[in-house]
C-alpha cells in the first residue's frame, strides 16, 4: 500500500514537474491539464478527452492573436491583419508550436506510433483553454503573448511570407477546388509608359480587376483585392 | 458661429442619445463608436472606417459565444457546440442582429439606397470591438451575454434548427461547390431486423460510413461523422 502510494505520488509529481517546465507557473486545477492532454482515442478517461477544451481554446487563441495584431500593427489594414492571423493560427503553425513548447511528450493517445501532427496542435489549443479556465482571461492572455507569441513569432518574418497575394490566392483556390485565371484585359500607353489591366476570374466570373505598370504587379493587385473581398 | 456650435452640439447629443438607447450605458471614447458605424465607402473619414474594428470584433464575439456555449452546454460534444456556434456567428445572423438592436440607422455609408445587409453585420462586429476597447473585456463579455445572447438567442430553438446533419452537410457541400453522394453500401439482416450501411462520398472519395436500422438514419449518422471530421 505504501509502495503504491509512493508510486502514485511520483507519477503525480512527474506530471506536475513537466507541466511546470512548460508553463512556467503552478496550475491550480491540475485535472484540466490532464484532460487537455488526453486524446479521444483513449477509453475510460478519468477527466474526459480534450475535444471540448480544444473547441474553447481555439477561439481564445484566435481572439488573443487578433487583438495582438490589432494593437501592434496600427497602420495595417484589416486585409493584411487577416493574412498575418491566418498564418499564426493555421493548423500547421499550431502543430509546430505544440512541439516547440514540448507538449508532444505530454499527450496521451491510443494511436500507437503513428500519431498525426494535428493531435498535438489540438492538444495545444486544449492547453490554452485549460489555462483560461484555471487562471482566468487576463492571465491566459499574458501567457499567450509572453510564452507563445513573443518567443515564437516574428512579425517581420511573417510579413515576408505573406507578401505574395497571388500565391496565397492560388493556394486557396486549389485547396477549395475552384477554377481561376488571371487574364490580361487591356494594355494601354506608350512603350515606356505601359499600363496593364488584369482581371481575376473565379469559376468564370470576374471577381477583381487591377491596373499596374507590369502584368505581374497587376496580377498581384487583383489577387489582393480578391483576397480582401472574399475574406480569405 | 453660435448657431453652428448649437447645431454641432445637437448633432453630437443625438448621436450619444441614440447610442445610449442601443447600448444601455454611456460610452467614454465616443470616437470609437463613430468609427464603428463608418463604412469604407465614405471618403475623408474623421475617425477612420470600421474595417479594422470589424476584424477585432469578429474574433471577440466568436470567443464570447464559444465560452458561453462551452459553459452552458456541459453535456454536449464539441461537434454539437460547433454547430451551435456556426449558427450564432453566421453572416446571416450578424446582419439580422444589427437590425434587431437597431444599429442600421446609425451606419453611415456612401452607397445610396442599396446597402447590402453585410454592411450592417460588419458594423455590428465593429461595435463589439468599440465596446471592448472602450470598456474592457469583462464589460464587453457581459454586454454580449446580457444584451445580445440572452435576448436574441434560444438554445432550444437553435437545437431544432441544426438537428439535421444531412441538411447541414448538403448545404456546406453546395456552398463550396463540392460533389457529394450518399450511397447504400450494404443491406444485411432479416426483413424485420435490417441493417443498412451508408457511405458518404465527397468528390468521389468516401469520407464517412455509418450503420443504422434505416437508410435515412444511416445517412444522418454518416453526415454527422463527416461534419465532425471536416470540422464544418
Amino acid at each position: 500500500m505504501l509502495k503504491w502510494l509512493k508510486e502514485l505520488s511520483r507519477a503525480k509529481s512527474t506530471f506536475s514537474d513537466e507541466l511546470y517546465s512548460i508553463l512556467g507557473f503552478i496550475p491550480n486545477k491540475i485535472e484540466l491539464y490532464h484532460q487537455a492532454f488526453c486524446h479521444s482515442s483513449i477509453e475510460h478517461q478519468k477527466y474526459g478527452n480534450n475535444e471540448r477544451l480544444e473547441f474553447l481554446g481555439d477561439a481564445i487563441f484566435n481572439a488573443v492573436i487578433t487583438e495582438y495584431l490589432y494593437q501592434k500593427m496600427q497602420q495595417k489594414d484589416e486585409g493584411t491583419l487577416t493574412d498575418f492571423r491566418s498564418k499564426m493560427v493555421s493548423r500547421k503553425t499550431l502543430n509546430l508550436l505544440a512541439k516547440k513548447i514540448k507538449i508532444d511528450k505530454m499527450v496521451r493517445t491510443n494511436l500507437g506510433d503513428k500519431i498525426p501532427s494535428s493531435v498535438y496542435g489540438n492538444a495545444f489549443e486544449a492547453l490554452i483553454a485549460a489555462i483560461y479556465l484555471d487562471k482566468g482571461s487576463v492571465f491566459c492572455n499574458k501567457f499567450i503573448i509572453k510564452r507563445i507569441i513573443e518567443p515564437y513569432f516574428s512579425l517581420n518574418e511573417l510579413e515576408t511570407e505573406i507578401s505574395s497575394y497571388k500565391k496565397y490566392f492560388i493556394h486557396w483556390a486549389q485547396k477549395n477546388n475552384n477554377n481561376y485565371s488571371f487574364t490580361l484585359l487591356s494594355e494601354t500607353g506608350e512603350a515606356h509608359n505601359k499600363n496593364f489591366e488584369v482581371g481575376l476570374f473565379l469559376k468564370d466570373e470576374i471577381i477583381a480587376t487591377a491596373f499596374a505598370r507590369s502584368i505581374k504587379k497587376a496580377e498581384e493587385a487583383s489577387a489582393k483585392k480578391a483576397c480582401q473581398a472574399l475574406k480569405i
